[in-house]
């Protein structure tokens, strides 16, 4: 049939799907996207479980745990999905695989960036794209910036192992705007077979300053500063990386400041928009190590990072794109215990001070190389007789030794005499369960915070588990459904409104 | 401004938004609701990973993973979103408060149904408005017909236990079918404080026909069939649940055959739609049980029920909503595991042949009268060395003992001890942890196996972690995002155009 149009019939069916029109028509000019490394669903819902024992006390109840003010900013955006996170190679993806699935669209195995899986040919990036139509671009990391997850948007090679040529490509991007973390290898190879540029004199011939220090970071927001730009943190830590965020110095900015750095700066110079992602990456570490307080101060701090992106958004509601998601979840995180059964006691977990990592190379440090320096430690020796080890475990993470019961006890005298003799040599499969490569009585001591809260843990490497997805903005609706990872980097070039459909070859 | 209108550029406007009228205008007349007991994002994907290996050998990769055939239905469906478990007393919900969050919009405490958290109201279900509305309603599932999930859309209670009160309630229902399992406690009280009605009687007062046996089930189909009914299958296991699908005898329909029985039974009926609950309950059974095989099995058979509700939906695409979730995580299930890495075996998975109740019940207690009737086992007695004990590891789960590690067989070793010798008394933390309420060597069996394929667990009770919803269909959209689980209750009265907005007291 032919159907007969009146401007009221039509006006009344204009009326009824204004609303839908109006979420859909935009496309996004302000486009951030924020990668919790290793975060699924555990580590926000352990998260929001934990801030809302810090704003209520200790009893877990729904009520408290639907409050907005216990809530990450990510689970309050309007759109939700979820993707699949598996490589072309493996059920559980690495950094590397995930990396090039978000910003490339292709799947490739772990280790490979901007690659796919033959190694024979690359592709081009979100970032990239965005670069070329003449948006600013800025990469952000809690880590390293030639770390995986970040080179994914600037680099192709082989193996993510070549720090000195991901940093080359970081150089030579042409993007506007780097920071958080340091470099791995800037003058030098960083394994057998890796380029060997010095790569702050090649920043320097490519245009970019690289600014170091709180003042001159927080610079980076006024007009006039420079064009292109590396915005190192004073303070660094293993691998080039900040500090986890519970050992922050004052002298670093967190992950939020410098997100909120690099939008003025990229804001400032231009009027076609910009691309910025985020990455929360010790979120994964802390998650390796099965450190939960650690992470979960991580998650903090990274969701402090969308806040600003958020402000951004309400000042640019028509504008602005917001994709916040993880790569794959890290150390098997579960909401629960088999000793504490259907409780929740998220306030043992205020004891610990410190990540297992700040621990091990003070404390830890200290009160071994006491021991090392003329003393023989023997398994016939007791952590409960030894004072100093005794107080270490209530100072730094609130365990009292004796509230401890037997079983717990136990595997602390174990693991202390692993740790003091240096026998754990991690290739017995008992070994590989109880410390995977960690420090035998450090990650015990984590086991059994996070235990006694009701916070378990499986492994020391990634898992496989679908990993939710969180936006607001001008085409998220693009992100909602349940999807794969590859369908991230499309979705974002189409939300930009560029020509090309990912993947791109090189 | 006063915008001018012409009727091309509301044609125009009008074609931009039509799809999305399409897709939102049609209430839901046949509604169903499939509610995974215990199922969240660990479980779907274990599922998938099985399903994967089983059609394509033991190598798994992105692409084969992403092979629609290898998929589970309800990954499949378009709208996904995931809800928020936590009740009114804890973060880790029971299944009677997420029940009652699922067919009321009200927070409850653990083992609650149907009524508030001071025990002082009572909500109708969402099933009751649909019954009061004309539409017939179908309540579905494989563990018994009065367990907390199918009784929170017909009961309020006190408490969970009162299976006698829970039974009279169903039977006073009106409800047009229950079918699956059977009653716990037909003819008295299931415990102290319970009431002691003869429940075969009150069906038969309240004009219900109870049938038995697969022809007379698979009847229920044809026209003339009896108004109300009651359709349990034949062969019932522990608690008067269905036996887990691994397991199934060929009497028994299995959830998707119930589930095509329950469709056309109340399809031919009446014209004023349906609502159809149909609970997957043995899945959380299973994971308490840290089964994984009995898990997936039990997931497969509810993905088929699944599949009846979409081939209806394609003769009915209009008219039909179909929602998937589940209640909560149990056992705190992970894809990956320590000592498996980055590495997927789940072809390993494929030498269990039957659950662990199945096994408990039968094999095992063979093998265990035998040494009761006359040999008293001590410690020193060993299970390599006991040549049943390992053709049964190796028969009925694939366990090859001299493939074992030193580490794999002292746990089992100790198990085995302690099932022979019977001093498991679960009090002290190391037994909770290991074994929980379960035998020591049969949950220690299902834990090795399910580790060697890479999948972990960490507790025996439910966990806290947001669970995936999915869904297709006339006003699916409104289970996109994230909310909570009461939400889904208001969402499905919503879908279909009730005036009542849930929350609704009796």
């Amino acid at each position: 049939m032919t159907p007969t149009h009146s401007i009221p019939r039509l006006l009344a069916v204009v009326a009824l799907c204004s609303a839908s029109l109006a979420d859909a028509a935009p496309l996004a000019k302000y486009v951030f996207f924020f990668l919790g490394d290793g975060m699924a669903s555990g580590q926000i819902q352990a998260t929001e479980a934990y801030l809302t024992t810090k704003n209520g006390g200790s009893a877990i109840k729904a009520v408290d745990l639907l409050n907005p003010d216990n809530r990450l900013n990510m689970t309050q955006l309007p759109i939700q999905g979820m993707q699949t996170t598996y490589d072309a190679g493996a059920l559980m993806t690495d950094s590397a695989s995930a990396g090039t699935a978000f910003a490339t669209g292709i799947k490739t195995k772990s280790g490979v960036l901007g690659m796919d899986d033959t190694l024979t040919t690359s592709y081009k990036s979100v970032a990239q794209l965005a670069h070329e139509h003449g948006r600013k671009v800025g990469i952000l990391s809690s880590v390293s910036l030639d770390h995986a997850t970040p080179a994914a948007y600037y680099a192709s090679v082989t193996s993510r192992g070549y720090m000195n040529q991901i940093e080359t490509q970081l150089a030579e991007s042409g993007y506007d705007f780097f920071g958080g973390g340091g470099l791995v290898a800037p003058t030098g190879a960083a394994r057998s077979g890796d380029s060997e540029n010095n790569i702050w004199d090649l920043l320097t011939a490519n245009g970019y300053t690289v600014v170091n220090g709180r003042a001159s970071i927080l610079a980076l927001k006024d007009r006039g500063a420079p064009e292109k730009v590396v915005a190192i943190n004073e303070t660094l830590d293993r691998s080039s990386a900040m500090p986890y965020a519970i050992d922050r110095p004052e002298t670093n900015l967190s992950l939020a400041e410098m997100t909120e750095v690099a939008i003025e700066n990229l804001y400032a110079k231009n009027n076609r928009g910009f691309f910025i992602m985020v990455e929360g990456g010790k979120i994964d570490w802390a998650c390796h190590a099965n450190d939960a307080v650690a992470a979960i101060n991580d998650v903090l701090d990274f969701d402090a990072a969308i806040a600003k992106a958020l402000a951004f958004y309400a000042k640019h509601p028509n504008d602005t794109l917001i994709v916040v998601t993880g790569d794959h979840e890290t150390g098997g995180m579960t909401i629960g215990h088999a000793t504490t059964g259907y409780s929740a006691y998220y306030d043992k977990l205020f004891g610990q001070s410190n990540s297992f990592e700040h621990f091990a190379a003070n404390q830890w440090e200290a009160h071994k190389a006491k021991y090392e320096s003329g003393y023989n430690w023997t398994a016939d020796d007791n952590l409960s007789s030894n004072a100093e080890m005794v107080a270490l475990l209530k100072d730094d993470f609130g365990l009292v030794w004796n509230d401890l019961n037997d079983y717990q006890k136990e595997k602390l005298e174990d693991a202390y005499d692993m740790s003091m003799i240096g026998e754990n040599d991690n290739s017995g499969a008992e070994n590989k369960l109880l410390y995977g490569n960690y420090e035998p009585i450090i990650v015990t001591i984590t086991h059994i915070l996070n235990e006694v809260a009701s916070i378990g843990w499986t492994s020391y490497s990634h898992t496989g588990v679908p990993v939710p997805v969180f936006a607001q903005g001008g085409q998220a609706d693009l992100f909602a459904g349940f999807y794969d990872n590859t369908d991230i980097a499309k979705n974002l070039s189409k939300a930009m409104g560029f020509r090309e459909t990912l993947p791109v070859v090189k």
